[in-house]
This record gives structure tokens, sequence and C-alpha cells, in this order.
């Protein structure tokens, strides 16, 4: 199992202000790890309006459940996550850990168990035993503070090498409002939602129905468009809370996602959605390159990100990379098997700002050692034109290496 | 790039008679590798029956364009096959060595350019310099013999580690005739056609229209079940062609694919087919060990396969299956993001005899010792049962290793 940071994390962390209005602790719970940070507590004094997307896996964990049940409530005052055991294929257990994890939750923080959300992240099919959290919320509860994202990314790790944390602000009709998040990713990690855990927080005031349509439009172009490795975990999870605390300022609150007050905010948000999205990718399990894929020209955005995905998740694609390979015969490849309406003699096939094939065939000016002068770089663009008609899309991945088979053929995740 | 035999290489070589009908010769062209043949001539003196299925991809390679085209004649009398370069994407130029190729071929067999067959395989986007076959054709068609099969399969192989060969007998009417074929694959192999290059040639007397019927349905369950990779190939392409000779014993010209008299012959060709297709798989790049993932259960057969491909194909099950981790988890995150109907609850999974979970939870009798043990083996089963219905399909597959990443990451292939 590899413990060195990832050489594509980011060269200095975000500082992360408190936000009003929430307050975290974590803990060594002991669920797997010893003497390591595996819960993270986050309570919402006042109730919180609350939206989440989730893995659209047909064998969900049991907190996926759990969140789901509750999500309808629409307020939240507590968040328990632990790493180490993802409660997923549990059975009936699995839904009495969820039940005992909520009970231990809102008797610590003082709220009802339809406002607890969960969830866990680790190896899957091993029983939780959530009586371990009993012992230790009452006393997080007390202990929790504003001035805590930092640790708080650090509690959900599993075969992450850094922390993922994202601050922005945004103008709501003139008052000033923050968004902060954190996310943890690695492996199985693919889009159909939400490929990970991440938990974003505002103080701003907005309602849960308009909360919900905000974070639902803007996971499509950012966690939506990652992949590390084409699976796709049973325990994804992307909570976005609001906590309000802004109408101290006098904001008034937002009861619909299409009201114009909240442009800034939106654009703020996915530009938080995208960065702690990109931050999961360059800690993808064994990366050492970035990949950004963009696909033009495809018949329809939707053809065009299944094409770009097909590039995307591509083992020859990304073993290529690794090898620092402009193998853009691969890349045609992927896009033929992508189902999608291609015309191979109207295809053009760019690295970095390298046009490497046009028309079908090897670009009359194609230089080996221009082509290669891009493949070493640590972040490398691949761009695809399929001249067919105005469908654009852009996804992100990572290179497969031998790292990541060492890391996932030693580790029961 | 690795150059030892597979381990998983047969133990031993199939004798492969001579077929009546049919000769072959190879050659040193010098497509891309020097002092190795890297092209095989096939020649039918009398015309025979051809057959043929091919990519799926929407940017399949010229000679493949080329094969498709001349299948509606029927009547194969050359095929001609090269290792080296795919030429695939190589636009106007790929369609005009097809043509040169066809033209030197007719010629050297005394045959229409209609009654040749093309496939190559190799690098993509390479332009292939088809003026190199013309001096060697003729010479090869005088040197063409009978007995020449083991050598065929050597020559069209790439990163294959060893050639791939069946043979199979069957009676037809009371006549016997025997099915030879010979087949590449390595790397870029994944259902949806054809997955490779594989030639198949009978002495029968079976009309074409009879014959494509055969081959259609027989690579369902055989050469459309196995993946390597996941990636689709440009170029694959199954062709099954029938001589005629058996006639000459007294074999009456069988004109459906329905008649009584082939089901002896369907089952003897649908078990080469097998056999060739699990050579592909046991000769996965990088591949130590061979997966056979069975799906029961499911809601129909088409979403069984879904399912078993879903297993075949994750990362993360063929990393674990390479690790040797009985990590059932991850079976479970693949049926549940192959999105086909599955309840979690009633989900069980099996690796080689033993059951490792049962409703929706791990096995109550799970011993890590005992699975630990089938793990270790070189031929391993998963089986899962997703228990909601009669659907059922079985596909194979090979682990994902450091070799993959080393000999993908090097080999402009």
């Amino acid at each position: 199992m590899s413990v060195a940071v990832s050489p594509l994390a980011p060269k200095s962390y975000p500082d992360m202000p408190a936000l009003r209005g929430v307050r975290m602790a974590t803990a060594a719970a002991g669920i797997k790890y010893k003497n390591r940070t595996d819960v993270l507590l986050m309570v919402f004094d006042k109730p919180a309006s609350v939206a989440g997307v989730f893995t659209k896996s047909k064998c969900p964990s049991a907190p996926v459940d759990f969140c789901r049940a509750n999500l309808g409530g629409g307020a939240a005052r507590a968040v328990v996550v632990n790493s180490g055991n993802a409660n997923a294929f549990t059975g009936l257990k699995g839904k009495a850990a969820t039940e005992l994890t909520a009970k231990s939750a809102a008797a610590a923080v003082g709220c009802s168990e339809g406002e607890v959300f969960l969830a866990s992240t680790g190896v899957i099919g091993e029983p939780l035993d959530a009586s371990k959290f009993a012992g230790v919320l009452g006393d997080m509860n007390v202990r929790a503070e504003a001035d805590f994202w930092q640790e708080a990314a650090k509690a959900i790790m599993t075969t992450d090498t850094y922390p993922k944390v994202a601050s922005r602000t945004a103008e709501i009709g003139g008052v000033i409002v923050t968004i902060n998040g954190i996310a943890k990713g690695a492996g199985m990690i693919a889009p159909d939602m939400a490929t990970m855990l991440s938990f974003v927080v505002t103080d701003a005031d907005i309602e849960p129905a308009a909360l919900q349509a905000l974070l639902s439009a803007g996971v499509g172009p950012t966690f939506n468009s990652v992949t590390v490795d084409s699976d796709t975990s049973t325990s994804d999870t992307l909570m976005l809370f609001a906590t309000g605390a802004a109408a101290e300022d006098g904001q008034v609150k937002v009861t619909n996602a299409d009201d114009e007050r909240l442009s800034g905010f939106r654009a703020a948000l996915n530009d938080l959605l995208k960065d702690l999205a990109l931050q999961v990718v360059r800690d993808g399990e064994g990366a050492r390159k970035m990949v950004e894929v963009t696909v033009t020209g495809a018949e329809n955005d939707a053809a065009a990100k299944k094409i770009a995905l097909s590039i995307a998740n591509s083992p020859l694609v990304k073993t290529a990379v690794a090898g620092e390979d402009a193998n853009w015969g691969r890349v045609v490849m992927a896009v033929g098997k992508s189902g999608e309406m291609a015309d191979r003699d109207r295809l053009a096939i760019w690295f970095g700002g390298v046009r490497v094939a046009v028309n079908g065939e090897r670009d009359p000016n194609y230089s080996e050692a221009e082509t290669s002068a891009v493949m070493k770089l640590e972040d490398i663009t691949v761009k695809v034109d399929i001249g067919l008609g105005q469908g654009t899309a852009t996804v992100w991945t990572c290179d497969l290496t031998k790292e990541y088979v060492a890391i996932n053929g030693d580790y029961r995740s």
C-alpha cells in the first residue's frame, strides 16, 4: 500500500474559514485502524436545510438507504461519518447499525433520528460495530468547534494520500455567504453518482428544495464527470447543507433555485464541486498524471460525454498515458467502442496543443518529439473532435499505473 | 514487454491435421518486425463458402470494411493476414492499401478481388505499405501447403505469448468432417464482437447463408463472452470458411442452418470457438489467473450477461484476483454498478466451491483459510446468484496485473 502523498496533490492548501452554524469534531473509535481518527461528527445547532445525491448502485450501503429515507424531512442536525468500514452488504445487521448510530447521535446532539445523516467508507461486507460510536459521540458534541475543516477532511480519508478541502464565497442579495466542502475518494471512483463521500456546508439561507435543485444540477459536470477506475462505489454520497446563519446579516431566505439572486452562489458552488472532484482524481490510486478529456463535435452533449468517458475509462488509453506514449490509436479505439455516432474519416485528435490526427489519419505535420514532450507533463489534455455535430463534454481521469494494481491487489478495501 | 509464455498456456498443443481444400504459407514481408513471419496467405483452390463476424466499433479498420463488402459474394479464394500494422485509422490510404493487397492476392492466386479477404493486426494509425505484399504473395501461393496450421497461427501473433489452435471433427450425414481454427488475441479484448482475429476452416460442404447463421449463433457464448481489458479493437475479425471437400466423400451440401444433420457439426463448431476464445483469455496481457464468472438468478439471460461482464471488467475485482484476495465486496460493487435489477439482500456469492456471502451478508460459515486456498489456484470460478429470476450467463476473463500495465505502457500497439 502506497503511503507517499500523490505527486498530483495541490501544492498548497486553502485556508478553510470557520462557517457559522456548523461545528465538527473527530475521534478515534477504533472501527478498523488503531490510533487514527476514524469518526467525524458535524453538528448543526439549528436545523440546516439538506440536499443529497447518492450512488446509482443497485446494491447501495445501509447508510445510503438511511440518508435517502431522511432526506424528505429536509432538516439536518447531525452528520456522522466513519472510515474503516462501509457498512455495505451487511444485511439486516447493516440496517440495525445505522439505526443504533442515529440513536446515539440524536441523543448526543439532542435531536430526532430523522435529522441525522450517516456515511461510512471502508471495507464492504464486514459488520460495523456501531456500539463504538455511542461511547464517543456525546463527548464529540461537547468538543465540536467551527474551525475544524482540515481535521474533518483527514478523518474521512481511506487510501487518500491528502485531505481534500475547498472554500468559496458568494453574494446573495448583497450578503456575503461562504461555502466550505470536504471530500474523500481514491479508488472505486466513477460517474453515476457521486464517486465518493463529500460534505459541503454553506451559511446561506436556502430552502431544501432549492438546495437540492442546485446540487442535482451541479453534480453533472463535476463529480459525475470524473473517473478513476470506472468502478462505482456502493456508498457514494454528496451532501449539501445550508445553516441559514447568513440570515443574521440580513440575507432573505431563497426558496427557489431559479431565483436570480442565486446566480453568483450557483457559480461558486459549481466551482467548489469541480475543485473537490478534481482533487479526488488527482489522488486516484497510483495516479501519476492527470488527464482532461474533451470531446467536441459529437451528435449531442450526452454522446460527447459517453465518448469522453469511454476514452477516460479505457485501460489501454490510461496505461499509454502512464507510459508517456502519445498512443492516439487507442483514443480512436475508445471512440469506436463507445457506440456513439462517429465517422473515422472526420476525427481529429490533439494531445496538449499538438494535433496528432486529422481527417481519419495521422496529421501530416505530426511531430513525435513535440508530442512526446506533451506526454511528459503532469497534466495532460486530450481533445477529440468528432466532426459531426455540436455536442461537447469534458471529463477528468488519471493514468493507470502499476501502483494502482499494487494498492488494490494488497488492500481489502 | 513480457516475452515469457503465459503461465496459463495450454500444457500441450493438439495435432492440427491437414484439411482438404485449404493451403497456407507464411512469409516475412518486413511490415514492422525484421526477421519474423508477419504475413499469412490462406488459399482455397476451389471457392469456399464464407461467413464472418466483425468488430462493432464505429471506427473499424480498412480491412474490416473490405471484408464486410466482399462477404455478400459468399465465396473465398484467398485470405491475407498481416501482423505489425492494423491498417486502421489510415484514411484513404488505408482503403488504397486494402485494394492493392487484394489485387496482389488475386493475381497471385488467380481469382477475383471479390474473393479475397483481409485482416491486419498491429499498430493503429500508421500507413500500411501494401506494396510489400506484392513481392511475396506469388511465391507464397506456390509454397502453400495444407499441413501448416501451427505456422499459420504463429504468423498472426502480436503480443500473444503462444499460438492458438484448435481442431474438432463432426459427422454430417454419416461423413466425417474436420474443423480447424487459429486465433490471435492478447490485449484490446472485449465483447461486442469478436475481440481478435480468428480464422476457422472446415472441409464440410455448407452454403454461405447457413454458415453465417451457425457462426453468428456460435459467437455469443464464446468469443462474445470473453474480456481481457474491456477495450474493443477496431479490427476484430472472426471468419469461417467451408471448402466443401467432404463432398468427395459423399457429404450432401447443407443449405439451411436448421438442418438436423448439422447438430453434431454445430456442437463441434461451438466447442472449437469456445476453445479458441478461452485460449485468448489465457494469453491476456500479463494474465496470471483465469477467471470464470457465472451469474444465475438474474431477471433474464441478457441481464445475467451484463452483470457477469460488469464483474469481469471491474479493475477492482481483477486486481483483487491478482492479489489472491477473495474480495467479494468488490463483486457486490460490480453487481450494483451494472444497472441490472439486483436485491442486495438476496445475493449469494461463491469463490470456487466456497460460499462466501448469502442473504446480503457474509456467510455465517465463512472461512478465510478455505477461501484463500481457492484464490491461490490458477483457475478461479466466481459465481453470483442474484436470487430474482432464471437468467444465467458465463463469461471469462483474467486478472489485472502490473505486467498488463508494463506491457501497455511500453508498447505502441
